[in-house]
């Protein structure tokens, strides 16, 4: 079965979550707006999807997943169903839930990171709210975001089976989440991850390795891969950069890795 | 088994999602952070386990859930889970992800509602925010707050199995959350919503109905329920509340109702 993965084009953007992913399965799969009108892809193609006033399960918004007759919305929602079809999900449903809610606090931190450059209306333009934007990154950068570093790397050293993965002893969606995560980060914010590696050992360590996964590794050096950019979620705007005070390093050493 | 439900005290929040589900069920909860130091509980439990250095599973923030051994955090990923057991949720597996989808765009809505009030940062008292929350606030009601409500009453009206109700045929987890969000729309936004029933007639019919749920009635009649407050992610601010313009009456009639 060919995934239809439904997402705009030219951005890597929350799509990308779905597609390492796939790509790490080496699942097949279209990507709708990315294709050609010829095929009866393309952006139009996606578009109608959203207009739909008859389909019985309508998306708000991409990205969205068609799977034969089912249609399924949101990163987290995604990931949930594909994790156990692409053995990137642990198997009980404890674990599972657990792996859910550590998607879903990406999915907070990434609604954060757009928020960032947009405080005011994703229906303006940055320039329009520029100051309203400094503000916003700043109180970003000062609290949220070591909130959430912090939280992460504890699920990382907190993990009764070592701290390379996020949940259980093997990589699952999460591990792939947090490898595009670190990367938006370190793209949008370099000043304010300078000391990223060292106040957050476990996860710098995960950055590390995710991306010599081996077909992960040939499809981030393929043209299927979307650089980021200033039209993405991740932007790198830099007077919202700023060099933070620094985190105190953490209370345990790392555990089982 | 008896849940215990992690959410702060004072205010329905987040954690009223939860609650209106367990309550509709009849089911057997405890409310950690509500209740009595001497018995273990309490606001200072729950914040030991927010702070935990040594647990598998910690979560991030409230409301989370724990069902024995297992920890389960963010409202929609406890719905999922209590969804079946509670037979709040459809059998089939392409319907519990089109209803977690929907609860998804829920929390996106309501994440939405919270930075009307607290735009730059949720550490800084709404005065020091007032103006910016003055701009977010026009935003939201103008273009973020009609998309939403028009995509739930589309999401209702193209129900194949009729407009009362989000998901199939019977009442699930979706319709609760989707009378607590308008209650709380109604109480932030008086004057935004008053055209509401009009324009939104079968959410309107859902929200006339919910409440008029046996247990539920009983459970929004009790002590145990708490009103809308100025501490909550709903607030009523005058100043941030406009009559927006008219929204085009919807394309289809009500079907199924």
């Amino acid at each position: 079965m060919t995934y239809q993965l439904y997402y705009w084009d030219g951005i890597p953007g929350r799509g990308e979550f779905v597609r390492l992913a796939l790509e790490d399965a080496g699942a097949p799969y279209v990507e709708v707006a990315r294709g050609d009108e010829a095929d009866g892809l393309g952006t139009a193609a996606m578009l109608q999807v959203l207009g739909s006033d008859h389909d019985a399960f309508p998306p708000f918004a991409p990205p969205f997943l068609r799977d034969g007759s089912r249609l399924i919305s949101h990163v987290a929602n995604i990931l949930l169903y594909l994790g156990p079809r692409l053995k990137l999900a642990p198997a009980e449903e404890g674990l599972r839930h657990f792996a859910h809610g550590l998607q879903l606090t990406i999915t907070d931190l990434l609604a954060e990171v757009h928020d960032t450059h947009h405080p005011i209306s994703a229906a303006l333009y940055y320039a329009d709210q520029q100051d309203q934007a400094i503000l916003r990154a700043a109180a970003f950068l000062k609290s949220r975001l070591p909130k959430y570093l912090g939280y992460f790397e504890r699920v990382l050293q907190q993990n009764p089976r070592g701290s390379a993965h996020a949940v259980g002893r093997t990589t699952s969606y999460v591990d792939l989440s947090l490898f595009q995560l670190i990367s938006g980060l370190l793209y949008a914010f370099p000043k304010a991850m300078r000391h990223f590696a060292a106040d957050y050992p476990a996860l710098a360590a995960l950055h590390a390795q995710v991306p010599g996964r081996r077909r992960l590794a040939r499809y981030l050096a393929s043209e299927r891969r979307l650089d980021f950019n200033q039209d993405g979620l991740f932007r790198h705007y830099p007077e919202l950069d700023r060099a933070p005070a620094r985190r105190r390093r953490p209370r345990e050493p790392l555990q089982g890795s």
